[in-house]
């Protein structure tokens, strides 16, 4: 895989254990078009907060990200080397230094080990070529269990454009190894303020409807950068060629933050809350929320245990009016409650499934939506505790 | 134990295994005053909705429980079943039928077995004795593993009054076996109107600064009955002796509700997450619960890992400035932190007592306050998950 305009590259500095690629670099040809979105948390990382201000000008030359350690709780220091990672890559690629970002995610509290890291990123932009996107979406891993990429390619008028995304991490997948970071790079050309606009958006319908264990992260960032080597004539607004190229990064976004779903702590099952008939769509998403986040619905769901009550109770928890009584639940196309005696082992079977749908009607309103989320069990449990003792 | 003015009643109906404790009956011997809050979920158990409607009056003659059943998302049959429960208990004791209040506990979604409820309650009156204290008290258990009561003795004047509490339950211990029952009976003379403000404020803090799994039950309920049989003069305002009986309530609660927390979903530890140093108390509390709900933080207390950020990336997430740099983090007298080398070891020791203290000072204000949690652990996962199947 290309995408004409950007080149790739990554390298073993010693972060992680031995060999292991922990250092990225991904660097644009021209300066590129560029926006993100970062986690909600009070708590932000040091790189959350460098690149949060220098994706505000709408265009970077580059990102540089390590895995291993989130330079998260790092206090000056961290801001320190944070900066001093851009400086070095900045300098690596001869672009200037406040056009580029960096992200990173691992261990929290922990300084960074500047002594690997600058090498590291030496090493990275030694390695810059226009094939290495698989080895950045190796580098920027930490637990994960397989890479997570996803390429969409789309034709605007006469050209066609390639949008390629890759990320890491299922929520707080092992002790202290927070963060979902996502990288979208695209030879597309966009204007910047819309490109910030169109990413909320996919990003609100996407990585913002899944949910492992409802923690957010102190580093979660996702990127995307648009070279425009295409040829493709500007994007910036929603005509026809705006809407397929949002319907690319759309595509690109909901297939990696199912990925991440997915990979989920030690996760068996990606389970789909979809919540019909609520007031509105926000009740709806507030409501299929708090299912996805409910620990008793989490462990019923490790256990393939059809506990519609349960089910039905977290959904009381949201704060949207609704009728008990009125209420329909179906487990995939089996319908479960207390009018449908015998819906049992259906539905246990139901869950079974790696993957299947949780469908509730609340017959309150026409709103709609859905939240991917996993079960909850002992897997989990063993790799969020058992860690240092 | 004998409370002036009350009798309690048990009996083993068969709702539950046979010979178990499994009706409860508490019975004035005249109107006494009562108040109660209940669960703040949209979806309400039948009895809720039965008890929430009789206790407005603020006079109550007798509450009818029955523990293996909850009521809940039950239709109309339930709203009925709930009626002719109440309907039973005053024949049995001679009140007036809307004098009678109702709470059930145990599995969701399944109608009551009215051909063992009714006889259960003829037996429960038939058992009404001045020491029957200790039978209710087990007879509204489920899968509890001790019986939980406290009582204080007070002295207002001349008198002293008796306050008496019973509880059951640490949230949704065992599948489908949700609710909080807890119910307090005092020979005091108090006046409605203040009664329900006084509960109402010490449940705010104590039964509402505790969380298991942040789950809130459709059957929630804490009720207390005041008789007056002690002779003391009643109460109505925060005057001395008011100031006394609400010290004596709040205790009452308080070691009810850490009670529920000990007994959590098989946890090990009871952890009091204290904030200081926020904006004002109301943030203080966000920032303990958010920290009490996290799963990664409480698979971390269940794995003695001090994971000190973990704790400040939870602390983060309930939307309240402070700032990371400068925030202190205590378990029991250790310190954690960035700043502080080699204190892993002592705050592992701490960890792994069976109650400590978290303390986290946030440096951006004087707002306080506490809650009292447990771990998440395997033992939380085999009692959730592996019940049906």
């Amino acid at each position: 895989l290309r995408v004409p305009g950007f080149r790739f590259g990554a390298f073993a500095a010693g972060i992680k254990r031995a060999g292991v690629l922990d250092v990225a670099l991904v660097a644009a040809d021209r300066p590129a078009a560029a926006a993100a979105v970062f986690t909600t948390n009070r708590v932000q990382a040091a790189p959350v907060m460098v690149s949060r201000a220098r994706v505000r000008a709408g265009v970077l030359s580059g990102i540089v990200v390590n895995s291993g350690n989130a330079n998260a709780c790092t206090g000056a220091q961290g801001l320190r080397d944070a900066k001093a990672m851009t400086r070095a890559a900045a300098a690596a690629v001869g672009a200037a230094d406040r056009r580029v970002a960096v992200a990173s995610t691992g261990v929290i509290g922990v300084p960074l080990p500047m002594d690997k890291v600058l090498p590291g990123i030496e090493g990275a932009a030694a390695a810059l070529t226009g094939d290495g996107f698989e080895g950045f979406a190796e580098a920027i891993l930490t637990t994960d269990r397989a890479k997570k990429t996803h390429v969409v390619r789309a034709r605007l008028g006469a050209r066609e454009v390639v949008v390629a995304g890759a990320a890491k991490g299922a929520g707080m997948i092992a002790p202290q190894m927070a963060t979902t970071l996502a990288f979208v790079s695209t030879d597309a050309a966009v204007r910047p303020a819309w490109l910030r606009r169109v990413l909320r958006a996919e990003a609100d319908v996407t990585f913002n409807r899944v949910l492992v264990d409802g923690d957010t992260s102190t580093n979660d960032s996702i990127f995307v950068l648009a070279s425009g080597a295409s040829g493709a004539r500007p994007l910036g607004d929603d005509d026809k060629a705006g809407r397929i190229f949002r319907g690319a990064l759309r595509e690109v976004l909901d297939v990696l933050s199912r990925l991440l779903v997915a990979d989920g702590e030690g996760a068996q099952h990606v389970v789909t809350i979809r919540v019909e008939g609520a007031p509105d769509e926000v009740a709806a998403c507030a409501v299929a929320r708090r299912i996805a986040t409910s620990p008793l619905v989490k462990t019923a769901f490790f256990g393939s245990d059809p506990n519609w009550g349960r089910i039905v109770a977290a959904a009381g928890m949201a704060g949207v009016p609704f009728s008990p009584a009125r209420v329909d639940l179906d487990f995939d196309s089996v319908r479960a409650g207390l009018a449908v005696a015998g819906a049992e082992s259906g539905a246990h079977d139901v869950m079974r499934r790696p993957e299947y749908t949780v469908r509730l009607h609340l017959h309150a309103g026409r709103g709609a939506a859905q939240i991917a989320t996993c079960d909850l069990g002992h897997p989990y449990v063993t790799v969020n505790a058992d860690y240092r003792t």
